[in-house]
């Protein structure tokens, strides 16, 4: 019987369970897919712990992203067939589906065929970053070719996507890491500058880079007190895209830096694109042709296996990774 | 000579002169008026008091909101002729112009002829109120019929006017003030809804007002421990719209309503329309039509004549007033 991640109660990584299950047969607009790969993610740890949007049902299965073959497919379905490679992108509730496991069953419409240059590493590694990233810059903020977006948490797998992301729209992104160590990473991934947050003087720095003029853009998983200084940063009618929440300290607007500047302040999931099918098609495009082109490239921070799942979520929640964790089954 | 207001230092009411002037010839583009009625408003008080967003260079003149007749024109002036009724819109500089005096110059632009069924009082009550209300709910929050629009500090000359202008809209007016002693004027000037934020439950009220979906928008001039609960209380898609810092306490964003409701949070200045011509002959069209029709109504709360300017700033900043403080010449 195929393995499958299931957990039992809220909790931190030890609480991911491997089960034996048997395999179901896919239902009308669904995929059975045999795993290669799974990405992680931190709405996957946030959901393990409570801390989701959405609260897990227990017992409960986890995963957004794997990427594998077409084991079967349920009726209604015709844009894959059995054999296919493929992947699937993250536009459902994980209560309902959950990738984690060696066998596991996806909505149809989630199910993509990915650049054949892709391994399935790399392809369980795209979908959540490049649709997240793409609902933030292009869907949200609008960003355009030669404005400068702003991007907290740089590398992160998000991060990456979106610094990528920022350079085919021949925008200019300048990243934000808190200490200067992953600096040549991040200019290696395409950051045209990188500022050291807890190194250097942010608004300075963004004054600095963009002539006086600030950022056109902010895409921001973090809030807290930096995301004041942003506002600061901000050129007249700059867009700041909230995309996380991962701040320890209260998010505060400066309201004379707003009222002078006429920035928008909104938010950005991916769900908005990937569960809307004509912007999903737009999102997949473009990440397709981007990989193809390979302006797009997931970075792959670190793998584990499968048997490793407790391990790989602890890693994900040490924030040293440069990347995406990937789980190889 | 005739008389205006000057300050030689930044300061409170009191640094407000009287001084006798000679008359100006209007150059290219102006208009000189014989002043009837002054508005008062906010923006003034922060001028004078060094807080505004633009300084003033002393000795500095003061007034963006004057009715009176035509005493002249400059060249390429050709709307308006010597005896017209006429008020002005607040769209240039308190350093270039300043309108608290018996005789003062305006760019020809921003001086209109309003309705034929207002005083000059009310003329003098109605732009600085009006187009601010129209850029913040109009241009800014798209403020659609059917919509709830809550509107913090709902007894200001902004606040009535907001609530007119959603009215107008066949929106739904949702007026906040700190204490129900202003709720029955509130309903009289057209709220459908009054809510007390220091004896109520904010987000319970209009989450009942609501049922249960939210505010559409919210056009706020105070920001501050309020905002973190208008946040809260909002609908999926709110537009939040900030068009002052009254606040004294940290204007906070909660993230994960804000990424679960997923609302856009931007600042609105009545130059963005009052500044562009196009949008101001639709915001001055919109305020006409409204004036004529009855919709639209100023509420003038007290008013003073010039000699007691000093006095007539005092009572602006004691915000015990219902609607517009106005000078009469």
């Amino acid at each position: 019987m195929p393995r499958v991640v299931q957990f039992e109660k809220i909790g931190g990584p030890e609480v991911l369970q491997l089960v034996d299950t048997a395999v179901t047969e896919p239902k009308a607009n669904e995929v059975r897919i045999k795993v290669k790969a799974l990405g992680l993610n931190r709405a996957e740890a946030m959901f393990r712990s409570g801390q989701y949007l959405e609260k897990a049902n227990l017992p409960a299965r986890l995963g957004y992203e794997a990427a594998g073959t077409v084991d079967a497919i349920g009726s209604g379905v015709s844009h894959v067939k059995v054999g296919d490679a493929v992947s699937v992108v993250p536009g459902f509730s994980m209560n309902q589906y959950g990738l984690y496991g060696e066998v596991v069953v996806a909505p149809a419409a989630m199910v993509v065929k990915h650049a054949s240059n892709l391994s399935f590493e790399e392809a369980a590694a795209t979908w959540m970053a490049y649709v997240t990233a793409f609902d933030g810059l292009i869907e949200t903020a609008k960003l355009q070719a030669g404005e400068f977006a702003v991007i907290p948490a740089a590398s992160s797998s998000v991060g990456i996507a979106a610094i990528q992301v920022a350079n085919k729209l021949k925008a200019i992104p300048i990243a934000l890491t808190r200490k200067s160590d992953k600096k040549d990473a991040l200019l290696k991934a395409g950051a045209k500058y990188v500022v050291a947050t807890e190194e250097q003087d942010l608004v300075a720095e963004i004054n600095r880079i963009t002539g006086g003029k600030g950022a056109n853009v902010v895409y921001d998983p973090v809030g807290g007190a930096t995301f004041a200084k942003l506002v600061e940063a901000s050129a007249k009618g700059a867009r700041l895209v909230l995309y996380g929440a991962l701040a320890t300290t209260p998010t505060e607007i400066p309201l004379l830096p707003l009222i002078s500047k006429l920035p928008t302040i909104t938010s950005s999931v991916i769900m908005t694109t990937s569960c809307d099918p004509k912007k999903l098609k737009a999102a997949i495009d473009f990440v397709n042709e981007g990989l193809s082109e390979g302006s797009l490239r997931p970075i792959i921070a670190k793998t584990f296996p499968l048997d490793q799942i407790v391990e790989a979520h602890k890693y994900l929640e040490s924030n040293q990774q440069f990347g995406k964790i990937v789980v190889t089954v």
